[in-house]
C-alpha cells in the first residue's frame, strides 16, 4: 500500500490533499499555524506538525508556516502545480458522473478526450469533446498530450482497455472497474473500489476486533 | 486517518479487504500460506505475515493458515459476516452507477431504499424499490432496518441529507459528495473524494518529493 517509487504512503498523500484544500480555504492568510491547519483538516495537531516537519524548518516561530510556500511545496509533491490532460474511457452512468465532477479542474485535472464502445455514442459530442471508439486512443493520446486515463468500464472490459492505454504510452491510470487489472511496473495504477470503502465503513460501524489491537501497519 | 474507535488503520482495513477477496479467489484451498496470500494480493510477504500475526498464532507450521477460520476472522472484523441494509440517497448518474454496482451484495451490502428529490423520479420504481422523497427517510429506516446510507447528491445538498440521516438514527455514512460534511462523534463517516484519488495518482506519476523522504506516518 506504500508506493515503492516515492516512499510516500497513501495516507500521507491523502493528508497532503487535505492540507492543500485547507490552505485554499484559509483565504487571505499569509502564515498558518499547525493548530489552524489541524482545525481546518480535522487531523491531530501532533500529526500535522510531524508532517510539516518533513518539509524542513521553514516555519517562523510565533507565526507559523508561510501559506504561499507551503501550497507550492505540497502541490509540487502532489503534481498539481501543472495541468494534466485526461482521457475518460467509458461513458456510462459512472463515466458521466466523473465527467461532470466538480473539483477535478480546480486541481489541474482536465478530461480532454472521451472513449466509449457504444456506436450510439461514438461521433457525438459531450461539452465540445467528440466521443471516440477505443481504437482512436493512441492517436488522441498523441494529439492531445494525454498522460492519464480514467477507466470507468465494466469489469470484464477493464483489462483490455488498460492494455490499450499502456500500449499508447499512458503511465497513470485511475481504475474504477471492480477487478484487479495488471500493469507493467513503470505504470502507476490507483484503484477505487467502492466495496472496499463500504467494508471500511462496516468495519468502523462494527467496531469489533478479533484478537487484540490491530494497529496501523 | 486512523479510527479512534478500533485503533485499526485505514490501510490495514484495505488490506483486510484484499485478503478477504483473495481467500474467496483461492477456491478450494483448506490452508493458505502467507506467500500465497502475498501473491494473490500483490502485497509483500513480510507485511502479510505481520498482519496475520495479529490474529494470534493459529497458522499450522508447514501448512499455513486455515482458510475457513481466516475468512471468518477477517469478515468478523470487517463486519461483512452479516447483511447490511443500505439507503441510497441521490439517483443521478453516480447514484445509478452505485445502485447497479456489482460486488456490494456479494459482501452482504444491499441497497433496499432509494431517495431522490426529483418529482419526476419519486414514486417510480427501480428494480422493485420505490423511489421516495427524503422526507420518507426516517420511516424507511425504521421499516427496512436500514443502518447505512450512501450519499450521492450534489455538494450543496450533502450536509442537509447527512443531517436528516443522522436524525433518523443512521450511524454509518458513505459520502461521495465532494464536500466536507460534519457528523456527531458517534457516527461513522467514510468520504470518497475522486479528486484526492487523482492527486494520489498525479503524486505517484510525478514521483517528485520536496525535501527528502516522506515516509508513511
Amino acid at each position: 500500500m506504500e508506493s515503492k517509487k516515492t516512499g510516500i504512503s497513501i495516507t500521507t498523500i491523502h493528508r497532503l490533499s487535505y492540507y492543500s484544500r485547507a490552505l485554499v480555504e484559509s483565504g487571505e492568510l499569509v502564515f498558518i499555524s499547525s493548530q489552524e491547519l489541524a482545525r481546518l483538516t480535522g487531523l491531530g495537531d501532533a500529526l500535522v506538525r510531524r508532517d510539516l516537519s518533513y518539509f524542513g524548518r521553514f516555519g517562523v516561530p510565533g507565526k507559523g508556516y508561510p501559506v504561499a510556500e507551503l501550497k507550492e511545496r505540497i502541490s509540487g509533491i502532489l503534481g498539481t502545480n501543472r495541468k494534466w490532460n485526461i482521457a475518460l474511457i467509458g461513458l456510462g452512468n459512472l463515466g458521466s458522473a466523473l465527467f461532470r465532477y466538480k473539483g477535478f479542474e480546480r486541481q489541474g485535472f482536465e478530461i480532454t478526450a472521451i472513449f466509449d464502445n457504444d456506436p450510439g455514442k461514438i461521433g457525438k459530442s459531450k461539452a465540445g469533446i467528440e466521443i471516440r471508439g477505443i481504437d482512436w486512443l493512441e492517436r488522441e493520446v498523441r494529439k492531445k498530450k494525454i498522460e492519464m486515463v480514467i477507466v470507468a468500464v465494466p469489469a470484464d472490459a477493464a483489462q483490455g482497455v488498460v492494455d490499450t492505454a499502456v500500449g499508447a504510452g499512458i503511465k497513470a491510470i485511475l481504475n474504477f472497474a471492480p477487478v484487479k487489472v495488471r500493469v507493467p511496473g513503470a505504470v502507476n495504477l490507483v484503484n477505487i473500489d467502492f466495496t472496499v470503502e463500504l467494508e471500511r465503513l462496516s468495519c468502523l460501524a462494527t467496531g469489533k476486533m478479533a484478537g487484540g489491537e490491530i494497529k496501523r501497519a
